[in-house]
């Protein structure tokens, strides 16, 4: 089975695109004998680093990976400039590539052994190729950067995409600076609902453009961290099929799934007994679901390894993934040599199974600061506030944030306008010394010629705050949760 | 003085372009005492590297630069993850930052002790500040990727640019992919020819859009090798300010300017006394004459120290560079940390002199190059091509290329398409065992709209082959030549 064809969904700026002959003649170099006068690179002997290492922490990373910082269970990597044979270039003999090689202007899809090792954690992971064949993948800078290309490739000012009705506010700020309309998508506590998606598309007014694709952040979605359901998923994936939509998965949070929060009493730690054991725990991927070549999965190494290194990867049809390399070549090349041989020789000496080991060992850490930061919040705040329904709390099951919802209609100032209570409370917040992030922010609005066909949001009496439990330590974080329920508690007495 | 304010030329996309507030909140994290539960930031102590290090050549480069690869004269850098106090993060001291920092998101612009670096080598060799204060400087992924960003800040799809009429391919080609039409500027042996371009801006087409900016390559143009007098740049300049165009200025050459060529028996080995002599001998930028902030210099580590790198910097008005920060939050956010560490504490280990030891180094390598390059091609060349002009050769004074340009209507096979001769010998040039770049593929086209209004090329009989030297060393690339000159030879005996 081979992908459909979506070119009849390219841009006009994709359409535009063609290959600069230039690019082409690097193939000729590889020829023997041939005398290469064609373009203009830098010779590695004047590349000024001979040689670079780093330390990591060895797997299996049986005390888990807090402590990993100061573990002496470590090893290193070192690679050199000048080792002609790519065996003895680095740490990881085949796999690795030396400098010379490494700093020179690269491919623009990325390394082929970072290449390789990805598609390999794609297999295991979402058993990609299973459903069609021509799959592929390519390096990004990230999710941000790798939704900017994906919008550039599909859309035209003037286009819509759908979104879920609250999303990472940068990447529905990036499809409107294009002059791309983004239609929110109702949700419930388990995600996008189907009937309201269904309903959307069977009433999409005539004389509007069908939407493009659909923007989701399936799993630990940002900023209301819930997952989306693999029954779900599946409506989903034939709507969009039937209406010709794409769909984009933002992943970024896909390994901080931290499974349903146990109350304390009944929690039992979880134990993988094997690497399988870990996979099948995994949420299903619209990836995994894809029979046409419809969906761009969008991961990145920001919250697994580090945002520093700026990268990620876009898993799709070759078709799609060559107009996106296209892009690559008149914007960002690819990612930087450093990064990628940083990456490439971590993950090559981890090997499957040590990234694996890496991957639970973040979940265990996710695990107990999602368990920590919900145990506090429900022991603390006022039951009151809770049993009058002034105060909701949907404890997480993936990602790295939780929300409080407060029904806004039950303040003191509120006189019909529940934003104004928000900013106010926000206000207090900060002044009690906590910072957090108001649910308004992340609201996508219904453009201007939706707003008579879609219902709004105008009879939801509550506003949220998104607070995430990644950036600190528990001790640090309960100290500001203490702070959220103490405003919380003098604004609604 | 400050810069003016070119508002006026921003595009649509980016006048549509407004901060992400989630963005904002991460200044509260700087507050003492404050609770940050606001952006989802992984924490340092899960980021998998514990140090880095790198091993690079050791200024003053007495040795020169050509056997610093091998060279025992080296220094290391470290950098730690867990220092917390910056100033033992790193070998540079409080210049460096340490990985717990250094590998978190980033600041869009470039990590402080980075930019703060450019910034002094700018005012050294540009005298910035001095015309206008109010510039700075913002890294990009270099200039393919700046060129990108600037394009997508200026121009609408249906805008016009001004371009040299042969010019680097890939930036034309990400100029026309996003709708932007490049007008092609009249060259001569000393690159643009001023009277044109105030002949073409005087006779502007009434219902046309006046262009947005200049992308200009002024030393060492690719692929014709010409640099631009200061006397030209002062017309263009004064020009432009009339006509309210840009500026772009890609630099990616600019410190390989390998000087007037010399015959070989009148050739003097040139020694800069002092640093400030090799600056003084360094083409005036546009950027040292701006007045206005009307000039954004692009500049790229990738010639001057590796491809890999992924890092150049872009230097203009702040009111500029802001846009582009913008434009970089929804796309490539900055570059990779690996590549800032390690530029960080080789610049900073370098300090200014070493950097320019560096660049002096490197101006003698490609002098030997070049010089080596065209004493072999004018020794070679059958002295009868030279003397019925069928070939004509005209030595760089800078950058990484050199042209041999053929009468085409002198070949045997010439009916009137100059274009197929160039085509028949680029076959036989490979046939020959040899790569080189056909003229035809720098040209930039008249748009239709124009073709009425400016000469074209037609009467001009001469095709033209970029080679370049910096690819290989000298026994290889006399090789080429040779495989090159036996070719030409045969196609026109």
């Amino acid at each position: 089975m081979f992908a459909k064809d979506f070119s009849h969904l390219y841009s006009d700026e994709c359409n535009r695109r063609t290959a600069d002959k230039l690019g082409s003649l690097i193939e000729y170099a590889k020829i023997p004998n041939i005398s290469f006068l064609g373009n203009g690179l830098p010779q590695s002997k004047f590349f000024p680093w001979q040689s670079i290492s780093a330390t990591s922490p060895l797997p299996p990373f049986n005390e888990g990976i807090e402590s990993c910082d100061k573990s002496t269970d470590t090893f290193s990597i070192q690679v050199m400039k000048n080792d002609n044979s790519n065996s003895q270039a680095g740490t990881c003999g085949e796999k690795s590539f030396n400098l010379a090689k490494g700093l020179q202007y690269q491919p623009v899809v990325g390394q082929q052994s970072v290449l390789d090792f990805i598609r390999e954690h794609l297999k295991l992971v979402h058993e990609v190729g299973t459903n069609y064949q021509d799959w592929d993948v390519i390096l990004s800078l990230g999710n941000c950067q790798a939704f900017d290309s994906i919008l550039r490739t599909f859309c035209n000012p003037g286009d819509y995409i759908l979104a879920e009705e609250y999303s990472f506010s940068s990447s529905i700020l990036t499809a409107k600076t294009q002059g791309v309309q983004p239609v929110p998508l109702k949700m419930d506590e388990h995600g996008i609902v189907p009937e309201y998606l269904i309903e959307l598309l069977e009433n999409w007014p005539v004389n509007l453009k069908k939407p493009k694709l659909l923007y989701t952040i399936p799993t630990g979605q940002n900023p209301l961290s819930y997952s989306l359901s693999l029954e779900r998923k599946k409506i989903i994936y034939d709507v969009l099929q039937k209406h010709d939509v794409l769909i984009v998965e933002d992943e970024p949070y896909y390994f901080l799934q931290t499974g349903e929060y146990q109350q304390k009493s009944e929690r039992k730690e979880v134990k993988f007994n094997s690497h399988n054991e870990f996979i099948d725990s995994l949420a299903k991927s619209f990836l995994s679901l894809d029979t046409d070549g419809r969906v761009l999965r969008l991961e990145s190494y920001s919250k697994t390894l580090a945002p520093g290194l700026r990268l990620g990867f876009i898993a799709a049809s070759s078709a799609i993934t060559k107009q996106l390399a296209r892009y690559n070549t008149m914007s960002i090349m690819t990612p930087s040599s450093f990064s990628q041989i940083f990456l490439n020789e971590l993950l090559n000496s981890w090997k499957q199974e040590g990234y694996l080991d890496w991957l639970i060992g973040l979940r265990h850490e996710y695990t107990i600061k999602r368990d920590g930061s919900l145990d506090f919040l429900l022991e603390n705040v006022p039951k009151q506030l809770i049993e009058q329904k002034i105060v909701k709390i949907s404890p997480p099951v993936a990602g790295m944030f939780f929300t409080i919802e407060l029904n806004a209609k039950k303040h003191p100032n509120y006189t019909g306008d529940k934003i104004s209570i928000e900013t106010h409370i926000n206000e207090k917040l900060i002044e009690g010394g906590v910072v957090v992030a108001p649910g308004s922010w992340f609201a996508v609005q219904n453009p201007e010629e939706f707003k008579h066909i879609v219902s709004d949001d105008s009879e939801n009496e509550y506003i949220f705050f998104r607070l995430t439990f990644a950036a600190n330590d528990l001790p640090q974080i309960e100290e500001g949760i203490e702070k959220v329920i103490k405003v919380i508690t003098s604004e609604f007495q």
